[in-house]
């Protein structure tokens, strides 16, 4: 069987890496062009010798291939992703730059005006558990930000059914993977080892789309999110403990309640081969190196509130693994070709 | 001067190592009797080389001390203490077991009946900044949890003040030697390295302390604590995410409620030594090995949401140095003796 | 194609569950039994959640299948392995019970008498470098420690040249969880988090390991190996740094003696799919989960030594990927069948 | 009593925060001037919220002080300390600039050419333990390097007795914040995170550094010395294991040998506060945060050779503390003041 052609614009970041990796296992796919303009014209393997199996160089345009994954960074990615759309080449875009569907909500919360804000309609929102047939006909993909993967999973059937009030608290736990390859201070190991943080209290970027995304699901009213981030001392994993309040009289009182809610979940995720629906608390652990979502939806006892935790990892599922799905229904090939491999433990 | 003799049971422990290093560097008392059971009539400094200063032998029975700090687990601590008591010995018990003042509740949370209740009564809830000169006075006193230190210390100022609704959450992140020394799978260095979780969510035994405190605190109605403790990887600290809705009208709108809401804290911990209200994020880092507690107040310009986020080190302001502290308050020396030195960077 | 029938005794360790997830991507075999004392009669998902796909119990006894890897400690698992391979099942055993030749080391150095003296003559072994074709045609299969997979990679090349004097030095770094599962002081979190430390100075139990495969490719001269190693808070790999004197007029001075011993090593290594030879020192976390060796050799400028570092996943080419490794020589399938993953990186 | 007023020359890297620590609970001297290019006319407290004690404005010039340390970068820090050490201002030096008594030296490890050669005569390598009284009269002291303190002390006993062949082999290994503040892709966390690698292995700065010292030890011959630095993951710390070979007859065989190895390392040490002979294998961890060097001498059962094993914490014995130590001897005050907190465990 002959392999589809795709290349990787920036590979040279985390995403990027882990995209080839993924690729390199895929069985209906192949790597034929990667860019990245911090390291062009190096052999790829020299760059970095995880990947010492591709016999790539690092170009600084891409080939000819027929899907294309993006990871650069946002307000960049845009333009580098619209003239290819224009020339028929699907895309997958793992930056921001089309996740939003207000054009206004780029200069409010990047700080830039959208370059092709027409595209903002047809592009699909690459979640696919929630948009599986929208993504399989789309040429444009708006791969998710790695906290709202986890975040909207979590709380998408809850907000779907009309469980919840509006006033929703998400309170996020990150590996440090998750900033980036980019040296800053705070991704500096002696800061961040031994040490939590909490950060962009003022809002994260991340906000919008989370909003956005449950507030389709909820139709009779919208959401209020109070999300908040932290940098934990992994390298991989995301954890969001997500807290809502009941609406009264959907929900039997005691272990009843909880059975149905896990019930609802375990509906809501029926068929849906990355999802786990979980009896006990989950760990990130439990998805180290793979496309899992795990769930956990609970009722406090004491206080009555739905706590749902979700666990990914995020640069499987929250980046390169969720774009690989979204790549196999684009393709139309099996939602989990290539993504396989069961998490790595311990 | 003379120093005053002090003794630690169940020196074996992560807390009773903390209390003995940071009684060495105490001025005004000296360390003249440790037990513990695992380790009996073995030289201090053969079972915790840190500690080789010391030339004194773990003891089955405690020797002549004037106070003695008990850093055993619930249940046992409290069998231990009521002799202490009744011989007049100053007791700072490091346990569970007379922090709660409902005896009921040690049935409920602990599994076993009290033996003192009446002690109940007696005991001081041995948080320093809210109950300073009852602490002076006691012969007997509960020093907190370390969960609980960091989530009441951060919601007091806006609990006391009415500013908020009783419905609380409060999202804790802690290093693994909140745990112990005790081996368990959940503290397996390959189980818990690259990994975060969240556990007890059918309800933590901190619960009833952090809900018992607020509640003294606001006698208008009670608070609706939800309490999720998680565990990520990285030796000591806790941070506190808490969340709470601001009662309409209790602060401006914008920018001036933030600095209300500050000012409130500010004023609140005035003259409280250990206490630190940040002006940015905090990092429980920037309390390591000390015993600082930093509150960082906010809202969230989003969701009108009053965030406050707290940094322990959970063996010192968490455990062993708010049991000095204590000591220092009951014994009539000046709060910070002995506890003066600055946190480890990095 | 069917796919052979393969179980795994003491599934519950963690070269157990390596080899689940090993060759759950494996194309040519299929997990048909495993057992497990310590969690006989669970579901295997439900004691290790990443296994969730497996639909496997754990079993006091094995069932039906054609190779068995044993994962049990060592002295158990030759009780358990003789039976089996006199049942002419195919035996991969990870434990030290069919490494050593000589009878006499196991009182020696393991402090039992070997229960089957006479298999230890037959037992290959498993270092596919080294053994290729007895590995091939054997039926008991030693599988080789995860210091001695790294440390013997990195010597065999100049022992086997007669490049080196006898007296060579291993210094060893390993993740935790080469020390296993189950639950030690020194392999709890807060003990081994921000430490290093050298253990079994006094001699362990891999160095006649080490000795007996190096001299076996030093016929004029034995090996005297001081071996040192070391735990350094990570979970996965090992790098070992070897220390040899070049034996004067073997190699060239300066850059050119450097140039020569590298085309030693990858003349070596030629075809051997899991070495790399780096130009660079390597870091284990180019092998993080993947069955590769990266040995580094060169020559110290300043003073003669040969220095030669080896990087290893303890758990996959120091255990269960080179288990796998054998099984595909055993089994006459390709030696690299479902070990193609690459590293995960970051 | 008066405190002696102290300053630091760039307080913004690790070193510089460390000394201030450390200075705050001195009982004999007060920082009263800071400098920092990368921050100057900030708050002390601004940059480090865990200073946040100090009153003190980060400023371009130093102020008036008797006592100066410098913990710039080398090249730059020779520069700024001539002319302090000509207006009679006492300096410790931090950098390497005055470590190496060789001026040619200096571009052949440095590359660059020293600005002045006749101060390297007087200035005196600040290893208390070897060098007490000249650092008593001294006006300029090169405090050691990290990686120097831990394998000079380790060596001394053996060379200083005529012990060993003078080929020695020292393998260190590393916490992250030796590599100080200043960002780089082998810092970033998610790079050195679950990680360890060597490197310089064409020759570190600190190997001079080592053997200058050495030989002065070793009158009758010149070692030779094999250093191979190691990065692992975490933030402080240094364990360097070394081994020597033993002249025959010098010591005798077995038990008795490793006996007559450590009675000398403790006569050695005799009366030396900061060193402890350990009767097993130390930790780093056992000097987390002091002063403390930790040495285990022994002898290899197996291949005879002696191996010596230091622990330091890299920050505090490996500089900022030795540069106090160097102090208290420089201003005649007691070795141990100021530096008498125990380490921190766990």
């Amino acid at each position: 069987m002959k392999k589809t052609k795709v290349g990787i614009i920036n590979v040279t970041g985390y995403v990027g890496v882990e995209l080839a990796r993924l690729i390199y296992q895929h069985p209906n796919v192949e790597l034929s062009s990667v860019t990245g303009r911090s390291a062009a014209r190096q052999k790829l393997s020299k760059v970095f010798p995880q990947l010492s199996v591709f016999d790539l160089t690092i170009e600084e345009e891409l080939g000819d291939v027929e899907l294309v994954f993006s990871a650069l960074p946002h307000k960049e990615s845009a333009k580098e992703c619209v003239p290819l759309i224009k020339k028929s080449i699907k895309v997958i875009d793992c930056s921001a730059d089309f996740r939003l569907n207000n054009p206004q909500d780029y200069p409010n919360w990047y700080g830039f005006t959208h370059p092709a804000p027409e595209l903002l309609k047809e592009a699909v929102f690459g979640l696919p558990e929630l948009h599986q047939s929208k993504i399989a006909s789309a040429r444009l993909v708006a791969n998710p930000g790695c906290y709202p993967t986890g975040a909207i999973l979590a709380m998408a059937p809850s907000v779907k059914a009309g469980l919840v009030e509006p006033d929703i608290i998400i309170d996020s736990k990150s590996g440090i993977s998750g900033a980036g390859r980019t040296l800053t201070l705070s991704t500096h190991f002696s800061e961040v080892n031994e040490d939590v943080s909490a950060y962009a209290l003022e809002g994260h970027r991340h906000l919008p789309e989370i909003t956005q995304e449950l507030n389709l699901l909820s139709p009779k009213q919208k959401c209020l999110i109070t999300f908040t981030p932290h940098l934990i001392p992994m390298t991989r994993g995301i954890l969001s403990t997500c807290y809502a309040t009941p609406l009264s009289g959907k929900l039997a009182g005691g272990k009843k309640g909880v059975e149905e809610l896990r019930q609802l979940y375990s509906d809501f995720y029926k068929d849906k081969p990355f999802i786990r629906i979980a009896n006990e608390p989950p760990h990130t652990k439990q998805t180290w190196g793979s496309n899992f979502c795990i769930i956990y939806p609970t009722i406090s006892p004491q206080s009555g509130k739905i706590i749902v935790i979700s666990c990914i990892d995020n640069l499987v599922k929250g980046a390169a693994g969720q774009a690989i799905q979204n790549m196999n229904l684009m393709l139309g090939i099996p939602e989990t070709a290539g993504l396989q491999s069961l998490p790595v433990y311990p």
